[in-house]
């Protein structure tokens, strides 16, 4: 009988965790002994719908992924056997086996206000290597940034109110869940409801009843008292599994050691209004209360506009799905390569698809109050005014930077968000930050894209000659 | 200096892979002595948009959980420690140390259709295992059913065409890339770009060139001829990195060995059809055409409804978020308990969040050709017309269930789509399956509602009277 796959990552084999059009060009490149150094920057082509902003993250797993990357001989086994490495020479696997990654790599630290087209992350090395991480690193940054600034917006919807990730069971899968309760803290939640998150970042885990628990007794009131006697310092109880406003009058019996109600269906508008009078002619104008259920940073902002009296909002699905713009397209782009000493700049530009050539940095200048003012996309060593957000983070393959704790990301990311002018956080504004090229850099992508057609066109007219009929 | 983090699952300890409310209910539970046997039920309460059936997907992941979880002693030291378990004794944690889950599972197999509201998979256990599992359960089952859906509706509209996942990169992460690829493919894909994917499920790895190739040689033509020395049998040229059409001619140069294009960009309509004329022209007619590029199941509609000479499409983001509908709203809710010998019905009956008591079971009726004409929700052991679909899949903590290949549950996707009617598979319609719900299990609900609100009026009864003024 077949016993069930996990199907969970395999920490002996990250080599494979990767699209095979890698391991195809991978082979190809050992083939054609090409021993070229690449340069290939991660970047966000366009912002995604109502996003005038990201925050970088997922720094951490991806270089816990450039450090572990390998693959095992089962993996080998399997990749030697499939048709389309017929011709690959044995040599190659025995690469394989010795791979390690030995690269250089920049990135912004997490927790960096990033832009469209700006570099997040820039990874030297062989060919091979920096060919073959490109999918699991995009996969990485791609998620937690997305995560992290779908969260920041809902923090700032909430005000102070604390914000709490409450997504797990809508995730995209646990392991989903778990970096997604990372990427939230990263954005400014305080705490999730994921416990192994919790557990291994050293965040707040946050949670004390289902509805199950008030079902699992005679009636709900009996439900509230059991639970008060075991959790008699964090009684928070959940107030609608039947009749809400029943609900708070029967948490209200808990007394002063009642720490807070959830509510977690209906108008939450109305509800809380009520909910607040109840627990406040109760003599318990302590009790707070807190709502979940389908919250996103809109309704927050709506409920909080018309006074609603919540304190606290669990949220879930719309954060950790990212709800409204689940996607986001980075992408992980050659910009040049070291051929026998020489650099050559590198682009592409089929349509619509343009990137730019060269190792760039990116430069933002600030006020004399920090706040900012303006980015400008340029060469790495350019001098211009502002600060260089891209940092070495690791150097032929070790890593040389000293990773923050996520209380130290989140502290940067708050302080980012602090300086960002206002007209690019509020929700509902398309506001277009300021995002220049050098013209030095400009100067280098008509230069290359000269080049680049040169060459094709050598080749097209090449083509013409011997398929006249065809042109 | 810190290590990076994966954030792995652990295989050791998935007990802790929950939200923390379950651990707390758990806690409360076990001080209670509570022994119930609670059954929970989990299911779809209300379509997402665009989607008028389901595909359950996920149930070996979940069963490879159920037999896997545990509470590994640095977890359960953690615990304890959480100011919140202050008052909960020490003989719960030692509780945890021996925790396994021995409880009855039936579901509906993998690749079956399902509605708005009949259970995919019910639990029947202690209560404190079946409440701890929830919230693994559902993020399993949501997210797979989620993406073998979505991707169902791609490869209906590709018609006989093949659809490859190429979404890795932008699903939520690595391993929500994995699971995207198993349920794509249960879904009727064809292969995955994913070798980690491919080598664990044994289904067909795809994938040959990026743009970076391209880029690494001198010019365009040069790449595809050395790429074609190396992968004779296998040469798909990705052909849009500067100018699509001359990489159409460029590709033919290859001559009868090419295997096919593959374009990422630009108007796929007019591309394709100029693209097969050159290679037409070239003597090249078996040479196929490969699309990509943010496609998603209306515009490959569009795509062939126009006539597009596309033979096979590579679909990423859309499919692997499932971008129009990116949450799958599953619920897990407490149906029945068994105290002292009693079984007691269980619903809840918040605001439009009612639910229905006792264990269900769903009963189809097929016409003579197998074709389906509706489904009745029934309780368990009810004498219905039709095939029942919940069945045994673990007795006592153990799989009593002949685990299909995830060919056999592709078989049994593609065979559930042949016998739906076609209002509610054609995109842009919102044909409503007729689904309902038996007298008896009517009668059960309305019955159990009474016993409910007659036990909370009474409580209610109680605290009006303590508290006049509130009321």
């Amino acid at each position: 009988m077949k016993e069930p796959e996990s199907l969970f990552l395999p920490e002996d084999s990250l080599g494979i965790v990767t699209d095979l059009y890698q391991l195809t060009m991978a082979a190809g490149y050992y083939e054609q002994h090409k021993q070229d150094i690449a340069t290939f920057e991660l970047s966000v082509r366009h912002l995604p719908k109502n996003r005038s902003y990201l925050i970088a993250a997922g720094l951490e797993q991806a270089l816990h992924y450039l450090t572990h990357i390998k693959f095992s001989a089962d993996t080998i086994q399997y990749l030697r056997q499939l048709p389309i490495f017929n011709h690959v020479s044995h040599k190659f696997f025995e690469y394989l086996k010795n791979f390690t990654f030995i690269g250089t790599v920049h990135a912004v630290p997490e927790g960096t206000i990033v832009f469209a087209e700006e570099p997040i992350l820039r990874v030297t090395s062989p060919i091979i290597e920096s060919q073959i991480v490109e999918t699991y690193l995009l996969s990485t940054i791609n998620f937690q940034t997305s995560i992290a600034t779908k969260a920041s917006r809902v923090v700032y919807a909430a005000k102070e109110r604390e914000v709490i990730d409450f997504g797990m069971r809508r995730a995209h899968g646990p392991q989903a869940g778990v970096l997604a309760a990372r990427s939230s803290f990263i954005g400014g939640c305080k705490g999730t409801s994921n416990v192994f998150a919790a557990y291994k970042l050293d965040i707040p885990a946050v949670g004390t009843i289902a509805h199950s628990w008030v079902m699992a007794f005679e009636n709900e009131q009996d439900s509230f008292r059991k639970f008060h006697e075991i959790f008699p310092d964090n009684t928070i109880l959940l107030i609608d599994t039947y009749d809400t406003l029943a609900g708070a009058r029967h948490a209200a019996l808990i007394g002063k050691k009642l720490k807070s109600v959830r509510i977690d269906s209906g108008d939450l508008l109305k509800l809380s209004r009520e909910i607040r009078k109840i627990l406040d002619a109760e003599g318990l104008p302590h009790v707070k209360i807190v709502a979940s259920g389908d919250l996103n940073e809109e309704r927050i902002d709506d409920l909080l506009q018309n006074g609603a009296p919540i304190d606290s909002f669990g949220v879930g699905t719309e954060m950790v799905t990212s709800k409204d713009a689940p996607a986001l397209g980075g992408i992980y782009k050659l910009v040049e390569r070291e051929h026998n000493g020489k650099t050559i700049p590198m682009m592409k530009f089929s349509e619509e698809k343009l990137t730019y050539p060269c190792r760039k940095q990116v430069y933002r200048a600030a006020d004399k109050n920090g706040n900012f003012m303006g980015d400008v996309i340029g060469l790495e060593g350019e001098t211009i005014d502002g600060t260089p957000l891209l940092i070495p983070v690791m150097k032929e393959g070790k890593i040389c930077y000293d990773l923050p704790t996520i209380h130290e990301i989140q502290g940067a990311a708050t302080d980012n968000l602090a300086h960002l002018p206002e007209p690019f956080k509020r929700l509902g504004e398309d506001g277009t930050y300021p995002v220049t090229k050098s013209q030095e850099l400009e100067a280098r992508r008509q230069e290359t894209e000269n080049i680049i057609r040169n060459n094709n066109i050598v080749s097209n007219r090449d083509t013409s000659a011997n398929k006249t009929s065809v042109v």
